[in-house]
Parts: structure tokens; C-alpha cells; sequence
């Protein structure tokens, strides 16, 4: 099978409030949006906010809960990008969840949470290449 | 900013276990492993599967809870894909949270939980291309 996910969703509660975040805070510009729904084009991939209501009753479940036990990472091409960058994060609506250090396994790196309480880690990893469109491959 | 995401990480309780799930149900092959962490190169960024603990130390949180207001998806190339990719996920300590059908947006999906509950929707859906890489570019 192909070494391949296709889309992260993610629950959100206000769409705006989360447009907000992803489209001044990182600068990404939406593919689609409606009234539950709003897609990014990522590296390879697809991001979707998704109404929360609405995620559960596509899954078939209900309760999902905030914050879940998973992380995405940004990387930055630069080690001062990673303060820059959570500083526009907190000012389009998220907040510091760990203020930026560095990690036993080298780099440099902080966490955000988006206004749903989903945790971002923005990172300086130059372990990790990272080319123009984006694509990002694992180094040691 | 790029309009990129580097890294999924997903907390889990059980490498061995998990590990069952993601390389003999969906037959990925680890680029890295050790006691706490596995990495898998997926298609423009990376995947992680972490021991739970130890994400909520690097992240500066504790009480990370499952299931979380997310979702992954893996598309298939064919409508008949699904079904066998779903059961070969739950043979390999899968969960079915929802059996496929047809949603309202057109296509063919069900939902598969891995052995930590976190949900992947399993998906058929023509209007989203993937390439040779495993690229997936949004279609309407």
C-alpha cells in the first residue's frame, strides 16, 4: 500500500476564528470553504478544519475531546523563524502552550495551540531537509 | 510562510503494538525506531508514533485525551479498496468505528481506529488525484 495519508482533519468549534489562525497566522490561503469546511493544499497532502458536529457525524462518534493526544510540527528554515513565527501565531489567536528551547535531540522548538486547543510544534530541525515545495524528508 | 506541515505525530501506549498496526495494515516501512519513538516517511512529510508520556513532556502538557478531534485519511485508488484495506487494518489490531458507505459529498469511506483510537477514514475518492509518489492534490 502506498506510504500515504491523504488528508488531516481537524474539529473545530468557530470557522472563522480558525481561518483567522491558519490563513494570518501561518499565511496559508484556503483551496475550499463553505459553511462547514475549509481545505488547505498542503506538501502532498490535504489539511481540512472541519465543524466538529459535523467531523463526529461523518466518524459515527461523538465526544471527541480537546486537546487529543497528538502533535503537528511546522519547520522553519531558521532557528529565530521559530519565535517569529509563534509570536504571529499568538497574535491571529493561539497561544503558547510550551514556550521555544532546545530539545534534548538538538533543533529548536516551541508549541502553539490553534484556538480549538490543537497543539502545532514550530521547529528549526536542520537535520531535516525541506525543499521549495515544501516536501519535507527525515535526516538524522 | 510555506504552506507545509512537517510532521504528524501521534501519541500511542504501545510501540510493538502500534507498530503492528501501521507496517502490517497498511505495510509501511519504519524509517526509524527506537524505545520511544517511530518514524515513517510518508508523502512530503513525516509521520511519528510516540509514546504518550514522552509527547506530553516535550510539549509541556499532561492529560493528552483519546479519541481526539481529528481525523487522518488514507485514499485508495479504487471504490473496492476500501473494504479490503479496512479489514486488513482491523486484522492488524484495528478497530471499525464506521463501516464504509457512501457519503452525502460522493465517494466511498469507512473509519478504522488504531489500537490507541486514533481514527483513520479509509476513502475512495475520485476527485482527488495521487500521483506515482503518493501526492494527493485537492479536486472538486
Amino acid at each position: 500500500m502506498q506510504q500515504q495519508i491523504s488528508v488531516i482533519t481537524l474539529g473545530i468549534t468557530d470557522l472563522a476564528r480558525s481561518r483567522r489562525f491558519y490563513a494570518e497566522g501561518f499565511g496559508w490561503t484556503p483551496i475550499f470553504e463553505n459553511e462547514a469546511i475549509i481545505f488547505y493544499q498542503m506538501n502532498g497532502f490535504v489539511l481540512g478544519t472541519f465543524s466538529k458536529p459535523a467531523l463526529e457525524q461523518d466518524m459515527g462518534r461523538t465526544g471527541l475531546s480537546v486537546p487529543g493526544a497528538f502533535s503537528l510540527a511546522h519547520n522553519v528554515p531558521a532557528q529565530d523563524d521559530v519565535i517569529a513565527v509563534m509570536k504571529q501565531l499568538v497574535k491571529a489567536g493561539g497561544h503558547v502552550i510550551r514556550e521555544a528551547d532546545a530539545p534534548p535531540h538538538g533543533g529548536f522548538r516551541g508549541y502553539v495551540a490553534d484556538p480549538d486547543d490543537h497543539a502545532w510544534e514550530i521547529a528549526w530541525n536542520p537535520a531535516w531537509a525541506i525543499d521549495e515545495q515544501g516536501m519535507v524528508t527525515f535526516g538524522l
